[in-house]
């Protein structure tokens, strides 16, 4: 023990003079208020970047300004797909997202009861900040509604999952537009026959959304979209859609969505999908859920760039 | 649609000429069943290991023949800290877990009344197959039990976290070994003042291991360290341990474990532990919790080696 006191003596005199690099602790505790919170993968929110843009149109959406669809609204910023359920099966819904990361990536949840996502939004209001949300009795939705303050009582929890928006932009800078984009369309999305991991009441089949790239781009868009695991990363597939259970011709009668065209040489390319959660929904058959409204998204105070791994 | 029909059969009919790479769809297939859950970080399971040492263990601590500390047993297995609660905590506890990544790294959480932990163990009995439990009432260890069949009712889940066991031995073969294996006594731990993150309950402060290195082997240990995020991953401190609430004199009268001895030149390194959920259980005062003993650990089927990111 006397050894061990005077070692201890000697570290701290001599612990100035020590040549140590940084302790990372400053990392550690900047890590706590940050996004590295473990949710699907890891994030690294910038600081210094002006995400007033976000709570503007929050607050237009709140206000009943912006009442439509969000794609291209606040570019540069994560759009998030959105459930809430009750927190009767929060746990069980938190962890079928935990296990079909690809089609789920987690960005938030929320205390039950409470409407702020405090991790991708702390100022937004669950309740009121997206455009239009779809009311689901029984799995099937039974409304609409341009908020949903009644709802939301005490148990409600709210979910919100990453969406390929946030690459979207990149690859169209890259050279690679999708092809929804150049049509001026919304992406096709169909129901595949692969199951997801069930946890609960919670199954359903993987939805992927579709775009078409010629053989010797695939390289690239692979590259590119696999750096956004926190937005469902890169394809799970390209080629031959009857291995997800869809024909040839299904291809031009997407379930959500609008078709696009596959010219000569191409091959459809398909990524995991934010709707996927919404065929667990309907099988779940809860009294009551709500999502977003298809294509009217939550606005994060997130950056695309930081999802980027 | 004409057009688009046309170019979809133009892609069926060259579909097996087109020169793309595999379709990563078997890669996608194959992380259902496997580590890949986004169950705080992701993980490999390699193909075709001999994974019956861990079952033969287990099966030896189900039977009553073995009954004491885990330290070394199984050599090349994840060890894992063991947390159960009844499900009307779950939810919670999952979120704390998720916000706590570092001390808290989830290798696998049980469906609710199920003891088996299907990912990193999937014939594993959570009630028999760890050598010694703590049953935890009111935030107080009220006693102890080699099982925990008569108190895992349909309500109970088990979490599995991961432990720096994982990479000790690697530091050790790297030349760099741990103070405390040197020494053949415990790694000594220290609660700090450091808070969790809060969720629900669910809070206490960070509980710290500490190893003395050299600052010149800093480098190289924490490189190796952070390569096993689903154990603890890099060290959060080093140097003056007045940073974490602790005084020098302190270091010397380790909170759990045993002291070990600094050198002269050596400075602390700190790493988060896995006794940190033990501090949110005091302090969450749940009716009943069940965790492993100190040092009893559960061996999981999965190796360090694919812990490796």
């Amino acid at each position: 023990m006397t050894a061990r006191r005077q070692s201890c003596k000697a570290f701290a005199r001599h612990a100035t003079r020590l040549c140590a690099p940084p302790s990372p602790l400053a990392a550690y505790r900047a890590h706590e208020a940050s996004l590295r919170t473990g949710f699907t993968h890891l994030y690294a929110r910038r600081e210094r970047l002006d995400r007033s843009p976000a709570a503007a149109f929050r607050s237009q959406c709140r206000d009943g300004g912006h009442t439509s669809q969000t794609s291209g609204c606040v570019p540069g910023f994560v759009q998030a797909n959105f459930v809430a359920l009750p927190r009767a099966h929060a746990f069980d819904f938190l962890k079928f997202c935990l296990h079909n990361p690809r089609a789920c990536p987690l960005l938030d949840v929320t205390a039950p009861g409470s409407p702020s996502p405090t991790i991708v939004a702390p100022g937004a209001d669950l309740r009121t900040d997206i455009p239009k949300y779809c009311i689901w009795r029984d799995g099937e939705v039974a409304g609409e509604a341009s908020d949903v303050v009644d709802l939301w009582d005490d148990s409600m929890v709210g979910f919100l999952l990453g969406c390929s928006f946030s690459w979207e932009s990149i690859l169209q800078r890259e050279g690679l537009p999708p092809r929804q984009v150049e049509q001026g369309v919304n992406v096709p999305m169909f129901q595949t026959s692969l199951r997801n991991a069930s946890v609960g009441p919670f199954a359903g089949n993987l939805v992927v959304s579709m775009r078409p790239y010629l053989p010797s781009q695939l390289g690239r868009v692979e590259a590119i979209t696999s750096a956004y695991p926190g937005a469902h990363g890169g394809p799970v597939h390209w080629g031959d859609p009857t291995e997800l259970g869809l024909t040839f011709s299904q291809l031009t009668r997407p379930c959500w969505g609008d078709p696009v065209e596959i010219r000569p040489g191409e091959v459809p390319v398909f990524w995991a999908c934010g709707v996927t959660p919404q065929t667990a929904l309907r099988e779940a058959r809860l009294p009551l859920a709500i999502t977003h409204a298809p294509g009217h998204m939550f606005i994060c105070d997130l950056q695309d760039s930081e999802l980027k791994v």
